[in-house]
């Protein structure tokens, strides 16, 4: 018997049909004699609904009391599923954030969980009762209702695993798990019976958003064993645990890609000690979020410096270039929406020579031409033209064999 | 400067322009320099919306989980509410149930308030905020939400009033106050500017449905001034207030009527102790809520007994009353569903002689005939056929002179 938090997403609870399939998947653990928490987003829709809604009211709309409005959508999920589930005669109980006992810091809208008492569920568990908790949503020190922002209610489910030390965290949603590379992409694409935290962590965060990524390295921090599963297939899925020597072995375990970045380039910087700090603090203010960064060695006392940003924060990025530019002297300052990065991730490539060199000679056999390059510990990350983006995903993945079907213990 | 209280229906914030008329008229309090507490119901429609959403997921819906979801109505009015005023640079904190300190006993969905602990309200009043309060709702002692019933948000401003010792509670509706009866049945009705408790109480229970019953008793007993008024226009409306003199002069206030109810009559019921107790002890141990009751003299040690139920009960009565007949013994169980109960209202009467007769001989020479009699300190009911119900109304108001129209403090 053991203890197992489910979450479903908003395509789980989109409707109460879907509501009533997702209550007889939890009643199935139930039956087979383990203790459940169910963790539930809103249904699909419903937090944009409220969201225009607000805005409605004035835009951008408070912060705490948007915050407010948003939890009803996962207050009217918790309390659709018990009812489903107390119709059919099961004992359960729907907690909201405040009821739970899931406190937040007091940042509305990406509230940062800081601390889950779990005793109220733990008591509810040991009366044999499904307990129902609503995503998304906390409480601060001093009541005030919070949320956690877009994907919070995969970050509530692994805090209330890691609460309750509960054996499995899983995530339903709508796809079966995660792939090698997007299928959409790439019909190849492989399922992969398990990956590991940092390798997770990676794929999120190049926009293969499968998982909120807090919620992974939660997930890390307290060694919450992660499923990532489907809601409509009894597919098994992905495993997201600590590193092994089977993940170990596979040089690479994926393909991400994103189009979302632009680039901008300062030409001719004086390559003085303190120079380039000065345009990265100007953008850092600005809340603009740098992704590569690339300085080239200098020539004549004068460097280039490449870096992407975001596209929507792509002409405040420039506003701000020129204007520090023109306090310490640069030659040019150029930009390319057109691009897309695309990257090899496997904690397998720390012990794997040549990865790397494959990597370029699989692009450039292809005929694809690398603007930018960089490395982390477990993952390559190149900038190429983003008309080429497709045909480099499909390119690398068979270059890394990723078409195999994967077998392991999952 | 006072310390008002003010509640709006949910005819009052049905979308967010009327949201927005609903903050301006209480900014202007404000301004004048009145400390505010709003407390908002939900949106009109959005509480059948709700119960309809619940009914798809087993019916009747479990209690506890029907409250979670019927809170988030108001929870949703609060939030809009605040971020319109917020956005126009007014100092505002939406308290939901829980968060404004309202404790309930345990009874879903007809909750009753056991105490209020203001201290976070009168906090916020001291910083200079309008505070706004989810009306309906409120919180047992363990932390389950409640919900007070139909038309709970008015107990909800009464409450809070009386726990914060509010100059005025007034609690603003879609018509101009009360009557002297249905305007839509006698054009010749006329807005009283003030009425007392009691008189208020017997017009509320007899169908003439400006404020919620409960929170006119909670008036009374904490003494809360209540003035009910329109949202839409700025006529003062009428005051619900302690008797004084001048209410005492007028015998009648206001006509009241109501055809909900049906008519249930057992002949040759022995008449014999505990008989008449067997029948009402069955139909109440049904949760069936009877109205009138009137058992004749007996004849030959048979006597009739005759009593209204609500026209939704009456199947369920007939079979318990058949059922218990059986028992004790009767000659014929009879029922009618066409009857109306016509009333007269007023603390006046008490000191004024002759009102009855006034009401019996208005009746009679308008052909209506008179099928039962009930009265009270300061009520006449007569039950008529239901045919007749909007032809009594308009005589009775003629008769006592209520078609004149009142002057009085308000």
């Amino acid at each position: 018997m053991a203890l197992i938090v489910q979450k479903y997403g908003g395509s789980s609870v989109a409707d109460p049909d879907k509501i009533a399939n997702v209550a007889n998947r939890v009643l199935k653990g139930y039956m087979d004699g383990h203790r459940m928490v169910v963790v539930l987003s809103a249904m699909q829709g419903e937090t944009d609904r409220l969201i225009n809604l607000a805005r409605e009211m004035g835009d951008p709309p408070d912060p705490r009391e948007l915050d407010v409005i948003l939890a009803t959508g996962e207050q009217v999920t918790v309390s659709l599923f018990s009812m489903f589930l107390k119709a059919e005669g099961v004992h359960t109980t729907s907690l909201l954030g405040h009821q739970a006992c899931i406190y937040t810091d007091k940042a509305y809208g990406r509230a940062r969980i800081v601390g889950i008492d779990a005793s109220r569920i733990k008591e509810l568990l040991k009366k044999g009762r499904i307990v129902t908790v609503a995503g998304f949503q906390g409480v601060d020190e001093v009541g005030n209702i919070t949320t956690l922002g877009r994907g919070g209610s995969d970050t509530t489910a692994v805090a209330v695993a890691a609460a309750l030390k509960a054996d499995l965290c899983e995530i339903y949603t709508d796809v079966e798990g995660v792939f090698t590379t997007d299928p959409r992409v790439c019909k190849q694409a492989q399922l992969l019976p398990k990956i590991s935290y940092d390798e997770m962590l990676e794929m999120a965060s190049l926009g293969a958003k499968v998982l909120e990524i807090r919620s992974v390295g939660f997930a890390k921090h307290y060694n919450v064993h992660l499923r990532v599963r489907s809601t409509f297939s009894e597919h098994p899925g992905t495993l997201v645990c600590p590193e092994d020597e089977e993940m170990e072995a596979i040089p690479v375990s994926g393909v991400a890609f994103s189009t979302q970045e632009a680039r901008v380039s300062i030409t001719g910087v004086p390559d003085r000690p303190g120079i380039a700090a000065r345009f990265f603090e100007a953008v850092a203010q600005a809340n603009i979020v740098v992704d590569l960064i690339i300085q080239n060695s200098s020539v004549d006392g004068r460097a280039d410096i490449t870096f992407t940003v975001p596209k929507g924060d792509l002409l405040r990025t420039l506003e701000i270039v020129q204007q520090v530019g023109k306090e310490v002297g640069t030659r040019e300052i150029l930009s390319d929406e057109h691009i897309a990065k695309v990257s090899i991730v496997g904690v397998g490539m720390r012990n794997n020579a040549g990865v790397a060199s494959r990597m370029f000679a699989a692009l450039s056999q292809a005929g694809i031409n690398i603007m930018m390059i960089s490395t982390s510990e477990i993952k390559i990350s190149c900038v190429i033209e983003d008309k080429f983006t497709e045909l480099a995903v499909r390119v690398l993945h068979d270059a890394f064999g990723l078409d195999q079907p994967r077998v392991g213990k999952g």
